[in-house]
């Protein structure tokens, strides 16, 4: 190791700015595109389409524009305004219940670890880890606002460009997802960077009172990201599955169309739900694991020994990764150009490769020169562990490539140039009901091979470095997050293009340029949320850890009943929460239904065109329903730590725990590879590119209805439930490791009544 | 405890004698029904019928009756041909697995469990249990054969009946089903119990070796299981499923048509799938549960203490549990009458209330007098755990209630009678989409209160006595075994029933009694799968705390890698195995229906009903598609612990069969309790007995077309993949407790290269 504390304190902040920079350049570079009224002077203006008076179409793109932004912002605006409320309760708890520990006392006191040490008062700790929950959700309620407000303000953009080629188009929309990938990195990192420097002035030379108490940042992040996923996913589907079942099976109009009511509401919805949520989500993950990474560490060898540029090894790494994924935006954006449809889904696939091979050789960078060549990780009831420097290459290593193999994997079954998605095309032959169950077999089988990768991982970084291999590993897979978000932010935008092109009614040409994009869009969105869940599932094994430790348990024995019935009750509660999230969406997706028909018989001229539909009124429907809808859940998540943690003792919460991750991995990866493979399909069938997918179309026959059939089972399974199952691992993770003092030392009241 | 040995050598084979007596009489009953050409002198041929000519009625169901029992038998006896190939080939491999951990050596060999005392030989472990293996693979085998015979013979006796009454046609079906329980209950006892006599003999006094090698007993039973449901399961939903999607949507003909070529494989599917299946199913659940018991009991101190009554514990709880099953019965067939449609369902359940409540009082007498005062439990790596003998009545009336409560919750989810179900069906006014997100979120929902059920009675058998505790829980759960499976053979025999009556052309009215019968098997058939799921948790616990103790593994600690990767596989493998049969449904349903199309367009007159087609064509390839597709799957279970066991050790299978379990329980009652709730939901819509039903139906309505599709989606969910999943978990528990001794000697190649 050879770097001293000041590259640190410039190194981590210089990487921030330059990501910031770099996204308000691609911003700049968007913005250049004009949906204003008035003629700009690049003269993007002058394409000419189809006949269709050129100024009438763009004002058309800027008032849809303006109706998706402010359906968006209302929505946001009440969510986060409930979830103030939730967060100023939630801290309360968190204050009481961590000050409790200690009687409220200012006094300092001998640590769990290592009672020779004094920590801090349980007061302080209270007092940080609140200020840190709230930090924490504040910055993750900004990178949702701030990427649905680059969503909205790049959908209409791509549409205008589409009419230029489509890898014009490509760019506007490959662009605005970087800014909004590179923003959410720098931000998160740097808030965090910054928080701990701001503690540090409190805590000294005490990292572990430090850490701990900035683990209140990864709950704060997770818990808003939670009621974004859940709430913007239950929006966003009871918009698409209402406007879908009146629209396209009722009264056989096209997807997107301007006379459906719900149509606005629908595009309201991908960018609450899937750039929103999604951001909120993953910045989550990383705030998490970095979390978890630094409580580990805090109490290695070089925690005790105050290697300021050691313990910061989850930040350099991060920073690294903005640089790197940095690069890595140049290839798609200025080193190559995509000329024709076909190129598209290379080209993101070659963001992924380039990223993590990059990314490689910064790690090995990074293990070299910031750590120590030998150093211990203590492991809570058993001996020291003796790691070297190049074993957390190959941690971190391990985390970023079993990603990579886990995207390559979601690629395969969800995108239909390969057989499993073809196959669920064909089985549509025989009706809706084969293509429900072929699709619900692809997503059981998609998940054998992304668990063995996550198992592999695991296997070789704990081996290597105990519970801070595991973290370092999930940072490893989060170390791209800019291009995996910029990835995945493309596809909700491509969405939203295509929903605008249809509603401005731009020719033919337009719209099966969008629609390519879209259907890329889609597999990257499967890919984003394989990246997602496999990242969760190891932040949370990494979570899990530092909760057994900081709890002072031994042992996770499953074969003790305490244990043993958390581990199964744990393994059922993904199945409870999926069963919450898919009936609030069943629930509201009927309301909205009832709305759309009764527009339909009610408003005359609608069908003709002659007449607008109320888009408000949906609008409000699918935001009053998710509000609603999202409150069950969230408790659900919420308070079983709580309650577990409390009636019946730290050992059945770290059973609880294990079962939830182990049990929600896989329906996580399933439910969104199914519903991934579904919308596929139909598109598939619909796109009529092969000899076997004409046998099957066009629009309208027998096959192709029972292959939309399959895509509005996968709707809440791929964009509401599935997801939020990560968050629901992460945040029990985290909010136990939160809680971790208070229960180990007042929890499992029942179990003390019963014997 | 004051009864003696000749108790337990009278009482045991006197119930079982009386069972299989019980059992005959019942038959005896049920043949009174005479389907042969000639009149019989009981006066049931003069019923007359709507004008049909009586004789040729009942010709006709004899001529259908003799198809379906060749069909069935044809299946049975290809499918046990492979079976005793693989048998074979196993018992080779147990043999020279478990001889190889001595060195192939006839020397006796110090104890696992106390190195002070001396053991049988390798040799003889192998042999015994090889022969254990033997004999509870063919008993499980002559178990799904029996169960077989009895159905075909007697779905005609219930259609004939039919005309009598509907009170009439359930006494036949319903003892018939008893037929079935009580041999089955009664002879796996027998079997299971000559076999302990004749170990005996060699073993002596040495309860360890004799009970290790008794546990093959249950590898065979479920073994056969294994293969009995998923090529049962994959016949059954292939035919159903392939005569559905053209018969019903296709050509519009109603169910069991006979001019529907698959109709008669159909019917074959329910006797092999549904009958066989199970039958071989619970047997295999009833030999592992006392098997686990009777290994946990001979290292307890009643093992070392020689006391022979004690040791018996497990055997007279299920001898008592006959006599308790034969009192319920009578209150069924000859205590109160069935006089109208509504007394179908409350006459079932009240069986399974009234069999709880008796086998209370029971095992509360037998643990009273047949375990000493006080006795102690050895745990592997704890203290011994003092129990008393009052501390069993609660474990094993633990289990009991446990199976009672989720009899009760699958019902609440599964019958038309109530609100999930009635919501289910509504959502069908909007689309089979909508009825596939509801059926799949009450599926998950359903989960909820039977795992909280497990749970409790897991923590609270722990807690009172340790794994024995869990053994007899489970032996609780199944002590009413002959009662359970009495109403869930009745579900099949009465949908043959019904299926007779269709293709028989008998009178509306006898098919509207059929009908009800129906109905109330589906959900029969679904709370009988409840009880086979629970009880498959809590075996699959005892086992896996058999293996546990037998490997010598001291703790299952899921914080350490190689339990942790363990756990993350396993709760993958039940997706894994899902996929695998759900695909080989679906690909044996599409070559069905590729030959049913083909019958209709090219044997003329058919639709018209001028000519008969080629039933026994389907028949074939119902059978050639399940024997083919049962290989993978069943390959999956066996293998799994053979090769997890031997290169990654026994922490690492520990692990997997904690995931496994955990996992499987949730997949197994949600999949059987969603295909239930979309069965009974379009049955609602069929029957419109409500106002609300009458509103989403009739036949043939939008919401009737969207309700069969739930329905098909349904049928491989609940009659193949997730009954499955019970024999996955047990399996490959009990399996892994056969080969503990070999694994702990030379498991764990891959860990020991490279650590």
């Amino acid at each position: 190791m050879v770097l001293g504390d000041i590259f640190v304190l410039a190194f981590v902040p210089a990487a921030c700015v330059v990501g910031i920079l770099f996204a308000l350049t691609q911003w700049y570079i968007v913005s250049r595109v004009s949906v204003g009224g008035h003629v700009s002077n690049n003269g993007y203006m002058h394409v000419d389409e189809d006949g269709v008076d050129d100024s009438s179409v763009v004002a058309k793109c800027a008032e849809i524009q303006a109706a998706i932004s402010e359906g968006s912002e209302s929505f946001l605006y009440t969510e986060y305004q409930y979830l103030s409320v939730f967060m100023g309760i939630f801290s309360v708890i968190i204050f009481v219940f961590l000050a409790s520990v200690g009687g409220f006392s200012f006094d300092r006191q001998p640590c769990d670890y290592d009672p020779a040490q004094s920590c801090p008062s349980s007061i302080a700790n209270a007092f940080f880890s609140t200020v840190a929950f709230i930090l924490g959700a504040v910055t993750s309620t900004l990178s949702g606002y701030l990427g649905m407000k680059i969503a909205t303000y790049a959908n209409a953009r791509t549409t205008l460009e589409a009419r230029r080629g489509v890898g014009k188009a490509f760019i506007v929309a490959f662009r605005s997802g970087s800014v909004m990938g590179f923003l959410l990195a720098a931000n998160g990192l740097l808030v965090l960077f910054l928080t701990i420097l701001a503690f540090k002035l409190y805590f000294g030379d005490d990292w572990v009172g430090l850490y701990e108490a900035i683990t209140g940042y990864g709950l704060g992040g997770s818990a808003v990201a939670l009621f974004g996923r859940v709430g913007g996913g239950i929006y966003t589907k009871a918009a698409d599955v209402g406007a879908d079942l009146v629209g396209k099976i009722e009264q056989n109009i096209p997807e997107d169309d301007p006379r459906n009511p719900a149509v606005i509401a629908d595009n309201v919805g991908d960018n609450v739900g899937d750039i929103a949520g999604m951001g909120a989500d993953l910045f989550g993950s990383f705030a998490e694991s970095t979390c978890a990474a630094l409580v580990v560490s805090s109490i290695s060898s070089f925690g005790t020994d105050r290697n300021f540029v050691a313990m910061c090894f989850p930040l350099i790494i991060s920073a690294a990764g903005i640089f790197v994924c940095l690069l890595t935006t140049l290839f798609a954006t200025d080193l190559f150009t995509i000329k024709g449809v076909k190129e598209i889904e290379p080209t993101l696939k070659r963001q992924l490769v380039i990223s993590t091979v990059l990314m490689t050789g910064a790690i090995f960078l990074v293990s070299w020169y910031a750590l120590p060549e030998t150093f211990t990780i203590n492991v809570v009831g058993h001996e020291p562990k003796v790691v070297k420097n190049w074993h957390i290459f190959f941690c971190v290593g391990s985390g970023l490539w079993a990603g990579l193999i886990i995207g390559f994997v979601t690629e395969y079954f969800t995108s239909n140039a390969y057989q499993p998605v073809q196959d669920v095309a064909d089985s549509c032959r025989t009706g809706a009901a084969t293509n429900i169950i072929f699709g619900l077999a692809l997503g059981y089988k998609s998940v054998i091979i992304p668990v063995f990768a996550i198992a592999a991982a695991i296997y070789l970084s704990y081996s290597l470095a105990a519970m801070y291999g595991i973290a370092v590993a999930a940072l490893g897979m989060l170390s791209t997050l800019a291009t995996g978000l910029a990835i995945d932010a493309y596809g909700p935008i491509s969405d939203n293009a295509g929903g605008i092109a249809e509603m401005a009614g731009m020719s033919h040409e337009v719209r099966e340029r969008t629609d390519a994009l879209d259907a890329a869009g889609n597999t990257t969105a499967a890919i984003g949320k394989g990246f997602a869940i496999g990242s969760a599932a190891l932040v949370s094994l990494a979570l899990f850890g530092a909760y057994v430790s900081r709890a002072g348990i031994a042992s996770v024995d499953v074969i003790q009943p305490k244990e043993f019935v958390g581990l199964i009750v744990g393994a059922m509660l993904p199945y409870w929460f999926s069963a919450m999230t898919m009936k609030s969406v069943g629930k509201a997706a009927l309301a909205m239904v009832e709305e759309v028909r009764r527009q339909f018989r009610t408003i005359p001229g609608l069908m003709e065109g002659t007449t607008k539909p109320d888009y408000k009124r949906c609008v409000q429907i699918s935001t009053d329903a998710s509000i609603r809808e999202m409150i069950p859940p969230g408790a659900l998540v919420m308070l079983t730590p709580l309650i577990v943690g409390t009636l019946f003792g730290v050992e059945t919460l770290a059973g609880l725990l294990a079962g939830a991750l182990v049990s929600g991995v896989q329906i996580a990866i399933s439910a969104s590879n199914t519903g991934g493979a579904w919308d596929n399909a139909k598109k598939y069938i619909e796109a009529g590119n092969s000899e076997h997918a004409k046998s099957l179309g066009p629009k309208g026959s027998d096959a192709h209805k029972a292959a939309v059939i399959g895509d509005t089972v996968g709707d809440p399974l791929k964009d509401t439930s599935g997801p939020s199952l990560n968050i629901l691992i992460k945040l029990m993770a985290v909010e136990s490791l939160v809680f971790a003092p208070f229960f180990a030392a007042n929890g499992g009241w029942l179990f003390r009544i019963w014997t």
